[in-house]
C-alpha cells in the first residue's frame, strides 16, 4: 500500500478529553511512516475539509501534541454542521472526496457522537464509489453517553466524575446551611435524550439519606405532584433535598419540561432552563428557600477534575482508529468493551459503523430505581470505574497549562468553496 | 489564668475552606491544656450556643479533625442568624452568656464575616457588663472578600481560584465552537456587594484577546448600550466572547440588574438570575446564539480545586485566633497582612473588632480598567498569590474522601430556650 495522508476532525460539541483522542491518533501515526504521511487536521472539523483549511500537525511540537492529553475543549475547532444526505447535496460529498484526493488522504477519522458515525459511514461508501476510496473510521466521543455497542462514551466518564464532586459538594453545603436557610438546592446538568449525566450524580451517596434525594431523567415522564412530595418528604426527613435535574427532562407527552410555552413582552420564548423552573414550581407549592446552578459548558471543559479512565480511553481509542486504518480497516468504530467490573476491566474492539449511525443509547430502565428518582445498584457498578482516578493537568501560577497549538494550515490546491 | 472551655461557631455562608479553620481551632487549642479545657463548637453556628447544642470536639477522631483541613461546607453546621442589638433584644445576650457561664466557657472564637465580627464584638461587650468577661475573637471567612483591615479573607482564594478555572475552560469550549454555533458565554458568580470574585476571573487571560472579554463588576453601574456595543466588537474580532458577571451587577440607580420587576402569572418575581436575563438581552438585540451557566454553590464547595494559600491561611488564622485568646487578648480578629506580592508573604497581626464589625471592602477603582470591564495589572498582582497552588482532598473510588463528625452534644445544663 502507498504512503498516504490522515485527516483527523473533531465534530459537535467538545468534551474535557477528546483532544486526548486527537494525541492518540497524531502519536500513533508517527509509529507507520511507512503507511501514513502527514495527519492533516480540519480546522473547525469537517468544515475544515469543506473550506480546505487544513491544519499541518508536524509542524507543532511534539511537547503540545502531548500537552493535549490534559487540554480541554477542541484544539482544531469543532462544528455542529451535519452534511446532508447523498441525494440532497451531492456536491458536499463531492467537494469531500476532491480535498482529500487534492491532498492525497488515504485516511478519514472522525472524532464525534451518532452524527459524526453517519457522516463517516457516508464518506466511507462514496468516496468508493467516486473511485477514490478513503478507510473511513469513526472515534467515538460524546459526554452524552449515548452511542450503542460501546461500554461507554469517551468525554462521559469525566463528565459523570464533575457532577457527582460537584452534587457532593454543594450537598454539604446545604446541609451545613438548612438550619436556617437554603432547604433546597437543583442542579441542572446536561444531557438532552439520555440520563446519563443526571444517573452518575449518585455516586455522590455513600449512605442512606446522601444527596442527591432526587434526580429527574428524560427516561422517566416528570409528575409534578409525585415530585413535590418527595421534595416535602426529603426535606422533612434529612433537613434538606438535593435535587439534579436532566435538561431533557419531560412530561408524559414528550415535552420538555423547560419548555413551557411562557413567552415574554416581545413574544419570545422564556428562558431561564430548568433549575430555575423548578425553584418556582417548588417555592409556589412549598414555600422553601432556595439555591439553584446551572453548569452548561463548566462540566463540559472541566479538564481539571477529569477521570483518569476516562483519559486513557479516549487516547485508546484514538490509537485503536490509527492501529485498524492501517490494518485496512473501513467503515469501523473502535469501541469498548467491558470485560469486568471489579476490577475494571475493558478492551477495544471494532463495530461496523453501519451498526453504530443514527442509534440512541438510552438509560435501561433496569438503572433506574422503580420509584424514578435514583439509580440502582447495578447502574452503580456500571458508574464507578468510569469516574476512577484523577488525571490532574499540570498548573502554573495556580492554573491549569492548558495547550495552545500553532495551527498552521497546508497550502491549498483546490479552487474556494462556497456553501451550496 | 484558671483553665476555661473554649466555644467555636462558624456563621454565614460556608466557604471551601472554613473547616480548616476549625481544625487550626481544635489542634492549635490542644498544645494549651492548662488555659484551654474542651473546644466545645456551636450546632449550626450561633443557634448552637443559644439552643445549648454543644458539640465536644474531643469526642471526634483526631484523624477526622485532619480530615477538616480538606473538607468543605460547615462542618459543624452554619446558620444565618443576625443576634438583634442589645436594647432590642437584651435577652438573647443573657441567654447566651448564660450557657457559656454553664459551661465554662472563657473563649468565643466566632468564625464568619461582616455580621458576625460585629455579634462577637457584642458578646465581648455585653460578658463584661454582665459580670461573666469573655474573651471573643473573629476569625475572618467570606468568600466575598469584603471585610476591612486584612489582606484578604479565607475562603475567597479558593472560590477564585474555581473561577478563574472555570472561565479558562469554559472558554476553551466556547473558542472551538464558535465558528458554527455558540458565540457568546455567561457564567454568573458570586458577590452581591463587591466584585472580587468577578475581578479573580480575570486571571484565567494570559494573551490580548484571551476570556473573559466582559467583566461586569457591582462596583459599575451597568450600561445597556456600552455593554452591548461590547459584546458586538468581540464576536467581530476573536470570533466568540465570554462574560463574567457578578451578581450584584447594578445599574447608575443601584438597582440590581437581576432584579427586573417582572412578575410571573401569581404575581411573583420572575426567577432566572442575571445571566439568562443577560443572555436574553444579547439574543434580541444582537442574535447571536449564547450559553450560559450559574456556579452558585458549586462555587462556594469546590474543596476539589481549593487553592493551597487559602487553605494555609484559613488554617493559621485558626491557629492564630487561640494563641491572641491564650495571650489575653479580646475583641480582636487576626489578620492577614501582605508583605510582599513576589514572592507572596504574609504575615498575621491583630486587628480591633471594632473597625472591622460593619464595613463592606469593595473593589477599588484603581483594580479596574477604565473602560469598567476588566482588570488592571495592580489587581492582578494582588490576585494572583491568592489562587496559587493546588491543595486536592485525597479520594476513595472517584470522589474525594471528605470528613464527616459524629458530632456528640454535651449533655445540656440550663432551661431549654425558645427564640423570644
Amino acid at each position: 500500500m502507498s504512503k498516504r495522508n490522515l485527516f483527523y476532525a473533531q465534530s459537535g460539541g467538545v468534551t474535557p478529553v477528546i483532544n486526548a483522542s486527537a494525541a492518540g491518533v497524531i502519536q500513533t501515526a508517527k509509529r507507520y511512516p511507512d503507511q501514513i504521511g502527514k495527519v492533516l487536521a480540519g480546522q473547525n472539523g469537517i468544515l475544515g475539509a469543506l473550506q480546505e483549511n487544513l491544519i499541518d500537525t508536524s509542524k507543532e511540537r511534539s511537547r503540545a501534541i502531548e500537552g493535549l492529553i490534559s487540554t480541554p475543549g477542541g484544539a482544531f475547532g469543532s462544528c455542529r454542521y451535519k452534511l446532508r444526505s447523498f441525494s440532497e447535496n451531492r456536491t458536499e460529498y463531492e467537494r469531500l472526496i476532491a480535498v482529500f484526493e487534492a491532498h492525497n488522504i488515504g485516511y478519514f477519522l472522525y472524532n464525534g457522537g451518532g452524527d459524526s458515525a453517519d457522516t463517516c459511514l457516508k464518506v466511507s461508501q462514496i468516496s468508493a464509489s467516486m473511485g477514490f476510496p478513503i478507510q473511513a473510521i469513526h472515534i467515538p466521543k460524546t459526554i452524552d453517553n449515548d452511542l450503542p455497542l460501546t461500554d461507554n462514551c469517551p468525554g462521559f466518564g469525566s463528565v459523570a466524575k464533575y457532577v457527582a464532586i460537584s452534587t457532593q459538594e454543594a450537598a454539604m453545603d446545604v446541609a451545613s446551611m438548612c438550619a436556617t436557610s437554603t432547604k433546597v438546592f437543583i442542579l441542572e446538568v446536561m444531557g438532552r435524550h439520555a440520563g446519563w449525566i443526571a444517573g452518575a450524580s449518585a455516586l455522590a451517596a455513600n449512605e442512606r439519606g446522601d444527596a442527591p434525594h432526587i434526580i429527574l431523567f428524560p427516561e422517566i415522564a416528570f409528575d409534578r405532584d409525585r415530585f413535590l412530595k418527595r421534595v416535602a418528604e426529603c426535606v422533612e426527613r434529612y433537613g434538606y433535598c438535593v435535587i439534579v435535574a436532566s435538561e431533557g427532562a419531560s412530561t408524559a407527552d414528550g415535552k420538555l419540561l423547560s419548555d413551557q410555552g411562557e413567552r415574554d413582552a416581545f413574544g419570545h420564548a422564556q428562558l431561564g432552563g430548568l433549575a430555575p423552573l423548578l425553584a418556582e414550581m417548588i417555592r409556589d407549592a412549598l414555600g422553601y428557600k432556595y439555591h439553584w446552578a446551572v453548569a452548561d459548558y463548566l462540566q463540559r471543559a472541566a479538564r481539571h477534575i477529569a477521570s483518569q479512565t476516562d483519559v486513557d480511553q479516549a487516547f485508546a481509542l484514538g490509537k485503536a482508529a490509527v492501529q485498524a486504518a492501517v490494518a485496512g480497516s473501513n467503515a469501523v468504530m473502535p469501541a469498548i468493551k467491558r470485560t469486568s467490573n471489579r476490577p475494571y476491566r475493558w478492551s477495544i474492539e471494532p463495530v461496523p459503523l453501519s451498526r453504530v449511525a443514527n442509534r440512541e443509547k438510552k438509560m435501561p430502565r433496569r438503572f433506574i430505581t422503580r420509584d424514578g428518582f435514583g439509580i440502582t445498584p447495578q447502574a452503580r457498578a456500571y458508574f464507578e470505574p468510569l469516574i476512577a482516578g484523577e488525571a490532574y493537568p499540570q498548573y502554573q501560577r495556580g492554573l491549569p497549562r492548558y495547550t495552545r497549538l500553532k495551527q498552521v494550515l497546508v497550502p491549498k490546491r483546490c479552487p474556494s468553496w462556497r456553501k451550496p
